[in-house]
């Protein structure tokens, strides 16, 4: 993503003087939707796949809470607030129940290690846009 | 959607036994995603296109939202209750903002008019949803 | 999608006087994407999961091309016809993967029954589609 | 995307044993959503709103298929080969048919210029992993 920060800051109308919070959520949401897919894909070529159904089923909803997330704050312009801010609390909460789940498989599944750390970041960035539309 | 009920009926172990309230929010989902898509790509073709910026916006916002909310909805099985009603909440929140929005223009641009009826039919089964994950 | 006529009928300037096949396409396009997402969420329920791994890969392979096909003939404007072309040629060749799978399973499971089938009426529209953007 | 790589390596069951290729057009495709999605937004802000008509509808087509091609490719797994190279055509076809549009708004416009660039790397990418899907 190393042309977002110049996109957004061509834009000629952003709702926030401080762009970093937000180029920082949606970098962190598209990896994490990424990563996510990825790591639904990994638990299903597992051997034990029936222990990883709980997983794969987080996954699938956080790659697809994360992608949508993503997408609305790559629109720099001004919006309804109210609505953006629950998305990103439906955000922060699926990341860190994702994460929560693939941090049980981390010990012994790389992927899952990666992905519950990719959940841990984007929760945090969401906290912090969360933050910075309340200021 | 005619399909959707047999569908939903034939999961092995859905979240919920009454499930007509989940496929009311799901149907509604997907139909106001579609309008909402519909609706801003009829507004770009308006002359005054100028005028339709704030609601192309929304109807942007409403259809991403409306998509996603109705996918993690199409999945009858239990996963993480908390995030799934925020979820509802940014999507109910969102349908609000963009029928009301789109409600300015009804009167003489029939897509907004019935974009702004999808848009309200979508946050009652939404928050019809949250109040059957709360019981 | 019982509004999706109309809204389609208040298109400013659609890309096709005859609009019956893009909204056929389109109704077919999301209600195969909900019923596809429905199908994987359902076999991932199944006791034998393992035997429904490919299964699970199509189901959600399909379900994401089906919701993109959906959404882009949800705008009835004129845009690129050959990369439109090249997503319904997609669209159909990954429905009827999906539904071949599907069809495997159909004899003891319900919910694969019903996505082959919404598959197969899928594919015969985006089919159908093509010819009409040949013509 | 600094850990995409090492997710897609620690796939038990890859599809391909080189996964540059696929990981570069995995970033590629996530990038041209992002920067589509923002360009968009972008032209709806300009004050001649409507010169960016045909720009804002590529733009939302385009970051449609490049964030479905991402997705699909971000799973490493081997699925439907046909369909998936249909879809690889299409979305370098909707990159260059965005990019050419987005050029021509380039030198007076950064979000266009930058966009333009994102759509062609983007299409090359894609390209290339038609060719490695042939090879």
């Amino acid at each position: 993503m190393q042309q977002l920060k110049s996109m957004l800051d061509a834009h000629p109308s952003p709702a926030h003087s401080d762009g970093d919070i937000a180029r920082e959520c949606v970098e962190a949401c598209y990896e994490c939707a990424a990563i996510c897919t990825s790591c639904a894909d990994a638990c299903l070529a597992e051997d034990d796949v029936a222990s990883q159904v709980d997983c794969i089923r987080l996954n699938l909803d956080c790659a697809d809470i994360c992608a949508l997330t993503g997408r609305l704050f790559a629109r720099p312009s001004a919006r309804d607030a109210g609505a953006l801010r629950h998305q990103l609390e439906a955000c922060a909460a699926m990341c860190r129940a994702c994460g929560s789940e693939c941090a049980k498989h981390a010990a012994h599944m790389e992927h899952c290690r990666i992905c519950s750390e990719a959940c841990r970041r984007c929760a945090d960035a969401c906290d912090r846009m969360i933050s910075a539309l309340a200021a």
